[in-house]
């Protein structure tokens, strides 16, 4: 005798379909005929093979029915919003307001259901295989320099608050201080960057910090990792990943964040065109840092239309200030453009041969400063890319899954606000590469960084660096080259000054990862209970207001902003608007 | 060749210990000597056993040493606040604003390992034996209904906020709702109770849910659990785990968490005291809930001094406003109170027979309404188990691990403020007794609820409960007996409209259960970077004062109390009050 329960009318992979129901048991059969769809309702019976032909092997159940003895509607359901099949199209909205009803979507229990069984082979990993301690850290804090980003919690104390903090970066290197040279941690992190879509306010990482390491040891842990906690039903995971260092990947493919899964490379031809007779490529070589680059669209003259160049010109026009020009190798294809025909003819002999084109292939080429152009084109390299899938040419395999480490970031950026002055490239605690220490005095703008990103087909999955162990070097960087004020790293510095060993980590977005393997079209899609875009929980209707007196303790008042205000302030038209 | 790095001065478990330094290397000597303490050092070398007779049986690495070949100073320690040694007293507030150095301790080291172990052993327990499924849930939520203690988020929608929930209750319904039928979370929690000592503002809970589960089915995933995760250098847990009715509970032990690793049992005298002429007996028992109760202390007469007998009546005067007798048996003990010597001469014989005492033990008696005689005397067990132990008794072992259930609480109880209305004993979502669901409608303070709390050596270390899966009794006990508003949770009533599945679930505390294997003082000690008792990180200095341009996005002000209201706030004395 087999008792279930289940949602009437679906199956679930621990319950037993029911295909035949006694003729004679009427009332049972009427109870399971009249539950409404989605109602729960538990049967007894009895487990019997499936009579031959019936049985339905793309059912994990298909082998197998019950015989019903008895019948019960445990909770009818009522009126459905949507039908929970996975083929109805809902807004993400209805989606979202419903979620309840969306989790029981087998998209959703196979997305939620893989994430958890990959973050348990991820901590067989760390914790049984490799030693690491699963240490959990503070999530109310205090503001880090810079955390323009955080969330802040009032606490009982007037004017004092908490902050919710966007890593456990200073918890981790301070687990390293205290000896315990193994850490990692599946950490809630937040991170309030108002509306932006396809991001969270809380996230979830990977976060690992390791003693006694260098960059090799941290890469070849998280490619053993990946590889083991890697779904069996995916294709395998090839480990050691490929690395790249950030001039290459710029160079390449125009990002730090460079989807290998196809080729379409930037190349430099500015050699080819030292001679040219075309205006704006001769402008441009005759700059200092001027140069000529290339991508060639395979069979681009076979399945790019003319809008699809025209909207491409567009794009490099209105986000870079920048001309494209294509040149089809199919002269005929170039009558309309003087400038492509007189390329091809002065320049057509070089460029193929630097290009390696086909006779159908297409090539992009612009002319600018080195990174701008480098820039355009891998932007224009990824726009390509989607025309071309979407007229049916397959460049990215969906089933492919393409890490790629890139390395050697720069330490330190212009700010955007103030060009004269640094910033650091990822954060403040990153260890300079050890080949440019002596320029950190001299020319801190050229150091190296032991920072490293891990991209997976395009994604940014990961960041880690090498920190720095050395209170003194750490005390120079914050002070001297970053105008921070240190007194809010004060208890940091001290730390590294009681023997801190050297040591280094890294954070995987759990988010993007299980979003990459699962093939989902947004994060949103493997969390739970997501945010919109403009973190609401259109469930539950958080956030919400709050009546004064609950806010006395805290020692806060709502500034209400003025009608004017409110008209010029995005974040807060009509509550229908949101999607 | 073996290259190892550690804290110069100690061993840790994967470090080998040097014994040995070839005299030839003076300047490896030197470096290995002059690092101070607490410094990190890296050697190369080679490791050979130790000589006959040198070995250390107590260390792990206690059987080799290394023959150095070279050393190196990665960093050295400034000078220690405190040395890091487990035998030097440190204030608690010290240890808390070194924590990393505080870290290196190995009670410390254990208690953090230890914690990471059992909790891993507890996710194969659940998500690798018994399918359960790890969901994260958002911590970003809204306020629920009487949610005084959860810490507020201001968003950036002008008077809208977010809370930071005190459980993942409402998320866990909502995944079985949603077809997630096995769901567990190491889950952060959160609530602000102000300063109180031994509590955190931030904890971690092991919360639990199962759809088409009851009582039984859910106390045995958790006996299982805990047997499983258990450490092997503890004495096993064994299982199943008594259970007792919180009225037995309270009738026996005074309390909802019994420490049950001793006797010394609540008793109910009264009849034996029906013809008293001690006057306060007499009151009592003259009131319709009158009750004489005691408890026996055995060997008390021995071990308890005077000045101890007056502490306990004078605790029972100021808290409980009750009066408490102690009784000697041997005759002499009594000549100081002719209320006891009466006692003992009328009703002597009676009072040994049911206290089945023994000639050097103590009864206290008291007298009054059943659970305020009760609740005095569970108190004064406790009490007098100190003094006892203090003493040099053993009553309750240490190495003992004594768990209970204790079922059968009562649905509602009378609000403090308001004793006509009700309020829920736990939280509104738990199901009534089956038994009792007759009296929901006539006599609701009567009914019992599926509530279970767990109890581990006197602590509770979690609770759960059956859950109402009927959208119809979950109005019903919202709207009408609890006068909530329901517009807060018409998202959960509306879940349960759709085919909601029968479910229950628990949540562990697991710094408290941590605490209690380990056998730690405080939770702070099995937590890495806790709050001190009045919310602060002593490390870090959060929470913290923010500029007030930082406040505006989230549309906030402070209110600054004036100088009158600060004196009177007791949450912001100086900062060196803080211990």
């Amino acid at each position: 005798m087999w008792r279930v329960a289940f949602f009437a009318s679906r199956s679930r992979s621990h319950l037993v379909w029911m295909d035949s129901v006694p003729k004679s048991a009427a009332s049972v059969k009427k109870i399971l005929c009249e539950a409404p769809v989605e109602s729960v309702v538990q049967v007894s019976g009895t487990v019997v093979s499936r009579p031959p032909g019936q049985e339905n092997p793309k059912m994990p159940t298909g082998e197998i029915e019950v015989k019903v003895k008895t019948a019960e509607l445990l909770n009818p359901c009522k009126k459905l919003p949507f039908e929970v099949k996975d083929f109805m199209k809902k807004t993400e909205a209805l989606r979202l307001q419903y979620r309840y009803l969306d989790l029981r979507s087998s998209q959703m229990q196979y997305n939620l259901r893989l994430r958890s069984q990959m973050v348990m082979k991820m901590r067989e990993y760390l914790c049984n295989l490799h030693g690491f301690v699963d240490v959990e850290t503070p999530t109310l804090f205090k503001r880090t320099p810079g955390g323009a980003k955080e969330f802040v919690v009032p606490s009982r104390e007037p004017g004092k608050f908490y902050s919710l903090p966007q890593s456990p970066q200073q918890f981790k290197q301070l687990l390293m201080v205290g000896g315990l040279d193994r850490y990692f941690q599946v950490a809630r992190c937040y991170r309030d960057e108002g509306s932006k879509p396809d991001r969270q306010p809380e996230f979830t990482q990977i976060d690992i910090e390791m003693s006694f390491v260098d960059q090799t040891g941290i890469r070849s842990l998280i490619e053993g990792l990946l590889q083991y906690s890697w779904p069996r039903d995916k294709a395998p995971v090839g480990v050691p990943f490929p690395s790249m260092t950030f001039a290459e990947a710029l160079a390449t493919y125009g990002t730090d964040k460079p989807d290998t899964r196809f080729g379409m490379k930037i190349v430099d031809i500015s050699d080819v065109f030292r001679n040219t007779e075309v205006g704006f490529l001769q402008d441009a070589l005759s700059k200092p840092q001027g140069t000529v680059k290339a991508i060639c669209i395979p069979e681009g003259a076979k399945y790019l239309k003319r809008k699809d160049i025209e909207s491409i010109r567009k794009f490099a026009a209105d986000h870079f200030d920048q001309e494209v020009l294509p040149v089809f190798l199919k002269a005929n294809r170039n009558w309309n453009s003087p400038v492509a025909k007189l390329v091809m003819e002065e320049q057509g002999p070089g460029l193929l041969r630097r290009m390696e084109n086909q006779e159908e292939d297409m090539v992009l080429l612009t002319a600018g400063e080195h990174k701008r152009a480098c820039t355009l084109l891998g932007k224009l390299r990824l726009e390509c890319a989607d025309l071309l899938e979407a007229r049916g040419v397959l460049l990215r395999d969906p089933a492919l899954f393409s890490f790629l480490w890139v390395v050697d970031f720069p330490l330190f950026l212009p700010k955007e606000e103030n060009p004269g002055e640094l910033e650091s490239a990822h954060h403040p605690f990153t260890a300079p590469h050890p080949g440019d220490i002596h320029l950190l005095h001299t020319e801190p703008e050229k150091v190296r960084s032991q920072h490293y990103d891990l991209v997976l087909n395009g994604s940014e999955i990961g960041g880690g660096s090498v920190r720095i162990h050395d209170a003194q070097l750490q005390r120079y960087i914050l002070e001297t080259l970053l105008k921070e004020d240190v007194k809010l790293l004060s208890h940091l510095l001290q730390a590294l000054d009681h023997g801190a060993p050297p040591h280094g980590g890294i954070a995987l977005g759990l988010d993007r990862l299980i979003c990459l393997v699962t093939g989902a079209p947004s994060i949103r899609d493997v969390i739970a209970f997501p945010k919109s875009f403009r973190g609401q929980d259109l469930m539950s209707n958080a956030p919400d207001f709050i009546p004064p007196e609950d806010l006395k303790p805290y020692h806060i008042q709502v500034s209400w902003p003025t009608d004017k205000e409110t008209e010029k302030n995005p974040l807060n038209p009509p509550r229908q608007a949101e999607s």
